[in-house]
């Protein structure tokens, strides 16, 4: 089940079988029902999650009591609070399976350890967080640049594997909008 | 002027004064006039920079031809479009100094140079970006969970000085607001 982390890994870096093997030893792999909790607000972000089969999502309870998800994570990505991971605080965020997924989980001391013992995995985390910073910019214009409706159609026509995977009131939240309104553009879209 | 990213590097990692001033002859030191325009939407992305002193933006020209930040950098942090310079393609956005500024920059080829010689780099550039890549979700979160009036003074609370050194059109643009709503409410918080 590890296989699809090493193909990932030697995507952008080159580590040999016997290295990864080893590194292996410190994660778990989890198989997650959906809509599993993995991580709760208010506790401390100390592990990362990387999605071998499913989809988990990254989101936080407005002060409505709205749950709104700031991020996806299909397979080949990695999630956590990347901020609060980096500190070792308390994140604000909670990560929850949208479907039954298989995921690889590890602590931020094991992955500091493994970091310094193959710096290939620094190269290879530089990588994934610049393509997964450069694509929230690229959100952001997005969010700025569209109405609503337009969002919404330029997503569906960028990414429809995508959409058909997630629940519509997750993807709203994801792209700004409310469950409603997205209702309301998807019944005028089949009218 | 190198002091600030000698300094900045050695936050996060360790590399030596030696090693520093060899990695320096691969940048160049720049004297950028406030509204100066360092690269352009349209032209390949090849060039990252680092603020030493001064602001640089990242913006794109919406339909409308309204220009909407998506990112400030002040001293001590990186700007590109990390996404089209990590896949070396062409940008959709503009990189401007909001005041007089001096900048390092350097080119694609030479910093994938510098970071095979000197793998401390990756390390820098990793961490970099996991607190870049975090502060971007925190930002969708302040986005998607307060009202436009909220978003402002939150922003101002959290971050008084910043408020003050950028133009108000632009730090409405960054928060998702016209610049319009933007004087509406200050002039409503000084009345």
């Amino acid at each position: 089940m590890s296989q699809a982390l090493f193909n990932h890994i030697n995507q952008f870096t080159s580590l040999n079988k016997e290295s990864f093997e080893q590194m292996m030893l410190r994660f778990d792999l989890l198989q997650v029902d959906k809509k599993e909790i993995l991580s709760s607000a208010g506790s401390k972000c100390d592990q990362i999650y990387f999605v071998v089969k499913g989809c988990l999502h990254s989101y936080f309870v407005d002060d409505s009591g709205v749950e709104k998800t700031v991020k996806f994570a299909l397979e080949d990505w990695w999630v956590t609070d990347f901020l609060a991971f980096h500190h070792q605080t308390t994140t604000e965020f909670y990560i929850q399976a949208v479907e039954p997924s298989i995921v690889l989980r590890i602590n931020y001391s094991d992955l500091e350890e493994l970091r310094q013992k193959y710096p290939q995995l620094e190269s290879y985390f530089r990588n994934v967080y610049e393509i997964g910073y450069g694509a929230a910019m690229m959100r952001f214009k997005y969010i700025f640049n569209y109405s609503k409706e337009e969002i919404f159609t330029r997503f569906c026509e960028q990414f429809p594997e995508f959409v058909n995977r997630i629940p519509q009131y997750m993807l709203a939240t994801y792209l700004g909008l409310t469950p409603e309104y997205l209702s309301k553009i998807r019944a005028k879209k089949l009218s």
